[in-house]
């Protein structure tokens, strides 16, 4: 898999781009309040199209709808609906799920098994189908793609829409994203949406998305819990015509990493970006199992939060991987922002530069495991008051 | 393995007894501040030993000297530095734990292989070991026995001193602890020290010990963080004569339950006690596996700090574990306090009253998981503001 040098230049925000032959919408059909919360992602014509879920025992009608829909044929459309997860609701929630493909199916002038269905927000409340269905009836199929507002229309507790594009010649490859708590991404991840108009093949497609999501979604970490509603889904409408596969490989990761670390940013209550690079593992796995240990460390996350260099805890985090017993305490090194803290001691001057260096908005720890080759990035944030505040009173 | 309607009475606090023929000793040798920080545990004669420890790869030089002396023969002594964790020492490490052994062996006049060592407290700080030679070296063979000032003498961000005791007959089983954050013990735990007059072959202490530790001490977790540091120690001297394996067993469990629950009730940060009891589970394995999901969620941990009853994180967490592909969504049932929110809804004057119970100092979450006869319980405690607190600016 290619270091992000090798990877092209990426947009983001409201100068992302767009890509032929693909139209959105993006309304309020007052779910909770007067935000944005249905949306469509639609392509003209039909797509090569690939998914990945979470692995919850609970995954929620949305999930397993995509999921069929995926396996039935080439989907080109999707559907989302925020603030109201659909998930806990029990046969009910499987029908509603389904007459939202139709609602949008309708709108679109394609056949359900054509549209996915994503849903975020609260677990265990029916969707108000009165709501939904009213509005769905009074739209016109949509003529425009405005990709900021398809963002903002799937967030619930983000504070700022994700949003990520690159170019490859003639293909434009653009994302959106939404999460900021409930995160950890188990072979898939919350709401992402990456729309492309080059041509590839459903199983290059598949291939190559799988790739990339283990790369970057599967490597975010807000808070270990994960979500019964995680989907990671692509359309490729093939408008602009064929890239090379990897050139494409290359292309869709730019966009998720961006989109991954735009997402460790928003993590709840998170004041710092938290990134740990392990360095020198047996194998990927092994460096992956390392990184998300130590991201996933809430002592770790909160020194990070106090911008406090305190490697015992990094060091405590890898002994917690107990099954790596080849990992040698003596061997190992740490930094902080570029600077050597383990071995150490790093005192005095070079203490003081390395608490103003963590002060800043992103904290870079590294590790080298020193026993082979394989590399490994993980993404999370600190650990703050505020995290607390946010989830001490959600439903109630 | 007993309910704890079989398990003998426990005191607690002051009121623990005091079994025959051990004395202790706990005074300040100054190693961060005035309070106690070195102490000592001994029986006046040889005992049968047992301890489970740390499977963390960085185990310190305390965990790995007191392994090769409970190996090597019939330990009667523990002697603890707190405030000061010697780990991440280096080969000094090493010296410094054996000449420790080897210092209060000289008080108690015994061999060092006759002694434990236990520490605790921050990690890559070498002992001052000057200090600890001469204040070890001031003192005379303890008389007295006063487990209060032990459970004190082993403290850190710990807020009050862990004891329990229980009486069988003529024996007496006294336990202390210690532990408030980096807690999750993993086959071991923090620091916990039990000492009993009974008579017991070491082999059915070894099997008594390790199956309690797994049933309390390992049923416990703070923050998913596993110490460095974490001994569960025992020591039975047979002064008081034998009792029956089966009522040892239950009085140890008994004791260490509620060590177990005191540090729960401690956590760093703590405002509630969180117990989660999984009934109906295919096995303890299972049963185990996902109350401890439930009891390490920080979303579940904020929701009871709030005291709100979020089933719909309950679920949440249970569907993290995605290896119990067995689990049914539609058959379990989920009860705060003894009141079902899962299958619900719970409203109006029902979700009044359950806010209310939440509200106090303890929250038991119960779950059916309607597959067999297996239970578990483990304990935690909510994620409070404080946590972060305590945890943003400790080592520098």
């Amino acid at each position: 898999m290619p270091g992000t040098d090798q990877m092209p230049p990426v947009n983001t925000g409201d100068d992302v781009g767009v890509p032929s032959g693909f139209v959105t919408y993006a309304g309020n059909a007052g779910i909770k309040d007067p935000s944005l919360d249905v949306s469509l992602l639609a392509s003209e014509r039909g797509c090569a199209a690939a998914g990945m879920f979470t692995r919850s025992l609970f995954a929620g009608p949305s999930v397993k709808l995509s999921r069929r829909h995926l396996d039935q044929g080439a989907p080109r459309a999707i559907v989302t609906v925020s603030k109201n997860a659909n998930v806990a609701t029990g046969s009910q929630g499987d029908k509603d799920a389904f007459e939202l493909a139709q609602l949008a199916a309708d709108v679109l002038g394609c056949a359900p098994e054509d549209v996915l269905v994503a849903s975020t927000g609260v677990i265990g409340r029916a969707y108000p189908m009165d709501k939904i269905r009213s509005h769905f009836r009074s739209l016109a199929k949509p003529a425009v793609a405005d990709f900021p507002s398809l963002a903002r229309a799937i967030m619930t507790t983000d504070t700022f829409p994700k949003l990520a594009s690159t170019r490859l010649g003639d293909v434009t490859i653009t994302g959106v994203a939404k999460g900021s708590g409930m995160i950890e991404p188990d072979m898939a991840t919350l709401l992402a949406y990456v729309a492309t108009d080059a041509s590839v093949t459903p199983d290059e497609l598949a291939g190559a998305w799988a790739r990339v999501v283990e790369r970057t979604f599967n490597c975010l970490s807000i808070d270990t819990d994960t979500s019964t509603s995680d989907s990671a889904l692509v359309l490729a409408n093939a408008v602009a015509g064929p890239v090379a596969p990897g050139e494409l490989e290359r292309g869709l990761e730019a966009v998720c990493r961006s989109l991954t670390v735009q997402l460790a940013s928003d993590g709840e209550g998170a004041t710092k970006l938290l990134q740990v690079e392990v360095l020198g593992g047996a194998d990927y796995a092994q460096a992956k199992r390392v990184a998300k240990s130590i991201v996933n460390s809430p002592l770790v996350k909160c020194a990070v939060h106090g911008a406090d260099p305190n490697w015992g805890r990094v060091v405590m985090a890898i002994g917690k991987c107990s099954s790596d017993r080849d990992i040698d305490p003596e061997a190992l090194t740490v930094s902080f922002n570029g600077m050597t803290v383990y071995p150490g001691p790093l005192v005095g001057e070079g203490l003081d530069r390395l608490a103003q260096l963590m002060s800043g908005e992103t904290v870079v720890i590294k590790v080298d495991l020193a026993l082979g080759a394989a590399t490994a990035t993980v993404w999370g944030c600190d650990l703050s008051s505020e995290y607390v505040h946010i989830n001490a009173d959600y439903t109630t």
